[in-house]
C-alpha cells in the first residue's frame, strides 16, 4: 500500500504544480497517471508545440513547460504510479480513501485530487471485429519499446504525425515497414512528411495509400492482415506480418472516474469554485480541465490557481487542529523535503561605523 | 480624454497580464499607476528579490517577472498614465465610466478593473509639525531626479536599503550628504551596508546615528534642520541644508478608491469570485491582491487567473451582442495589435509519393 498526504490523479501541468503548492504546506504527494510519463497532454500530444498564454512566458514549448514544472517540484519528492489507470475509489471508515489502479496498485490518502485533464487518453481503435483477440499478441496502439520490433515485419496504419514518425523510426529497426493510409495525403510536420517521402522513395518504407486494414489473421498470435483498397476494382491484398500498429490518435475519456459517484456535467466534474474546488464527495477535489463551475476557463493557468487554493483546504482536512500561516516564498523561502533550501539573500543588520 | 476598452488601475503583475488576456479577446487596455514605472511592488519594492512560486519558474527575480510580462503584452500596445493616482470614478448615463487622476487626466472606458495590489504606495512621513510646508521646497519623500541635488547639502533620514543606497549615490552628486538614523545599526543588503561604511570612513557621508530630525526651518524654502540626539544630555544640533529626504519606506493605502462606493472589507474590495470578480458596481471589477472573497489567496498566480476570467465577462459588457469562442493560443496563435503574429508551425497536408 502506497501512503501519502495528497493523492493526485493525473500528472499533467495542474497535477504537477499541486506537488509544489502542497510542498509549501509540508504535505507529501503521490501521482497516478495512465500515461507512461509525467506531463499529460503536454508531453504526450504536443510537446513541441508552443503555448503563448502561460503568464510571463511569451512563448514556451509544452514539453519545456513540463520540464520546468518538474524542476520546480523536485525538492518535494513526489511519488509516481505511471502507466496505470486509477480504477476504484473506496472511502474508509476514518474518512480517508483507497484508490486502486487497473494493475492492482493500492494508494491510501486522506485527500484525493482529480487533476485528470480531459480524461485518460485512450487510443482510437479501428473497427476490425477480432482486433481485441490480438492485442498484445501482435497488435499494439502505443509503442512502448521500439526494440520489440527489431527484425519484425510491421504494418503501421494512420496518416498523422504519429504514424509518420514511427514509420520513419522503425524503418531502421524492423525488417519491413508498411505504412497504410486511407487517403493519399498525410498530415504532419513538414520535416516528418519530407523524411517519410524520402524513405518511401528509397524503398525503406512501403506505402499503401487509399487503403485500410480490414481483417486480421493468425493462430493465437497475429500472422497476417488483409488490405482493402478504396478502389474496390482492385483485389484485397494479404500481407504476412508480425505486428500491426494502428496509430489513429488518442481520445480522452473520463473513464472509471465516471463511476465514483461524482457529480458529473458534460464529461466534467462539478465543483464549488467559490471556496475550494471540492466535489460532492468531501475530501475529493477536482482541479484543472477536468472540473466545471460557473465561469470555468479551461486554461492551464486556471489549473495552477485552483491547485493553490485547493491545497489550503486539503491542509485543513489533513491537519484539522493546526493553523497554517501562509508566507510568501520571497519572505519564507522554499524548504524541500530533500533537505534543499532556497531563500532570498538575507538583509544584514549592522553598524556602519 | 483617453478612451479605451478596459481601464486598468494598477500596473503590477496582475494589471499587466490583464492586457494580454484582453488582447486575446481583441480588447484594448490602458493602465493608470501612481508609481512612475510599471510593475507595482515587484519593480518598486523588491525588484532584485527572488519569487519561487510562479508556476514553471523555479526561481525568478521580481524585476525579471515584470520584464517578461512586459515582453508578453507588448503586441497589445497598452496605453499608460504613470505617476498619477486614480482619484475619481464617475458613472456615465450609458453605463461607461470616467476616471480622473490627481493630475486631472481623464480616461473613458466601458469597463474599469481595479488591480491595485495592496493600494497605492505612499511614503511614510516623519512626525514633524510643519513638514508639509516644505514639501517640494526642500523636502522630498521620493527621489525622482538625483541631478536636482547636485552640489546641494542633503540630509537623508532612515536606516534601510533606500536610505543607504541614496546616501551612497548622492555622495558623488551632492556637496554634502548627512545620513541620520535613530539607531546605531542599519538594515540592508550586505553590499549597501559595506559600501556606506566605506564612504563614511572616507568622510564622503557624514553619519549621525541615535538621532532624528525634529524640526525644519527656512523662510519659504528649507534652509536648516534640527537634529535631536537620543541621548538627551547632548544638545540639539542645527544643520544648514538645502534638502531633507526622509526615506522611511512606503506604506500601501487603498486611497481615493476607498471613496468610490465599493464594498470594502479589511482594506480589500469584495467581489463575487464564483463568477467574474465583479464588485458591487456593475462594470467595475477587482482582481489580484486588492480583492477579497471566501478562500482568497494573495498570490500573484491567483491574480493572473482572475484576470483571465474577468476579461471574459468584460467582453460581454463591451460587446453585448457578439459571441466569443475561446481558442487555445497553441491552436489559434496570438495576433498583436501591432501587426505581429505568433503561431505554432503549421502542419502540412501532402502526398508523400
Amino acid at each position: 500500500m502506497i501512503t501519502t498526504d495528497i493523492l493526485i490523479i493525473g500528472a499533467g501541468p495542474t497535477g504537477l504544480f499541486t506537488v509544489f503548492e502542497a510542498g509549501l504546506l509540508k504535505l507529501k504527494c503521490h501521482l497516478i497517471d495512465a500515461l507512461p510519463q509525467a506531463g499529460g497532454q503536454c508531453s504526450e500530444i504536443y510537446p513541441k508545440k508552443p503555448i503563448y498564454d502561460i503568464p510571463a512566458y511569451p512563448e514556451i514549448l509544452a514539453g519545456d513547460l513540463v520540464a520546468r514544472l518538474l524542476e520546480q517540484i523536485k525538492p518535494f519528492e513526489a511519488g509516481y504510479t505511471l502507466g496505470e489507470r486509477a480504477e476504484t475509489l473506496e472511502k474508509q471508515a476514518d474518512g480517508s480513501f483507497i484508490v486502486t489502479t487497473n494493475h492492482g496498485t493500492a494508494h491510501h490518502a486522506k485527500v484525493v485530487v482529480i487533476a485528470g485533464g480531459l480524461g485518460s487518453f485512450e487510443p482510437r481503435k479501428p473497427a476490425i471485429v477480432n482486433i481485441r483477440d490480438y492485442e498484445d499478441k501482435g497488435v499494439a496502439y502505443i509503442i512502448k519499446d521500439p526494440e520489440a520490433y527489431r527484425n519484425k515485419k510491421v504494418v503501421i496504419a494512420g496518416g498523422g504525425d504519429s504514424a509518420l514518425d514511427w514509420a520513419i523510426f522503425l524503418a531502421d529497426v524492423a525488417s519491413e515497414v508498411t505504412l497504410v493510409h486511407r487517403r493519399d495525403e498525410f498530415r504532419g510536420a513538414l520535416d516528418s512528411v519530407e523524411k517519410a517521402a524520402e524513405l518511401a522513395k528509397l524503398g525503406k518504407i512501403k506505402l499503401l495509400t487509399q487503403a485500410q486494414i480490414t481483417a486480421l489473421h493468425g493462430h493465437d498470435i497475429l500472422s497476417g492482415v488483409v488490405v482493402q483498397h478504396n478502389d474496390r476494382e482492385k483485389e484485397d491484398t494479404y500481407l504476412e506480418v508480425d505486428a500491426f500498429i494502428p496509430l489513429f490518435g488518442l481520445s480522452p475519456k473520463l473513464g472509471p472516474i465516471g463511476n465514483w459517484g461524482l457529480d458529473i456535467e458534460k464529461n466534467a466534474i462539478k465543483v464549488n469554485n467559490a471556496k475550494d474546488y471540492q466535489t460532492n464527495i468531501p475530501g475529493v477535489f477536482a482541479i484543472g480541465d477536468v472540473n466545471t463551475y460557473e465561469g470555468k476557463l479551461k486554461l492551464i493557468l486556471s489549473g495552477f490557481h485552483e491547485a493553490a487554493v485547493m491545497c489550503q483546504y486539503a491542509y485543513k482536512i489533513i491537519h484539522p487542529n493546526k493553523r497554517y500561516l501562509m508566507k510568501y516564498t520571497t519572505v519564507g523561502g522554499v524548504q524541500g523535503f530533500d533537505g534543499t533550501r532556497k531563500e532570498a539573500k538575507k538583509e544584514v543588520v549592522q553598524s556602519i561605523l
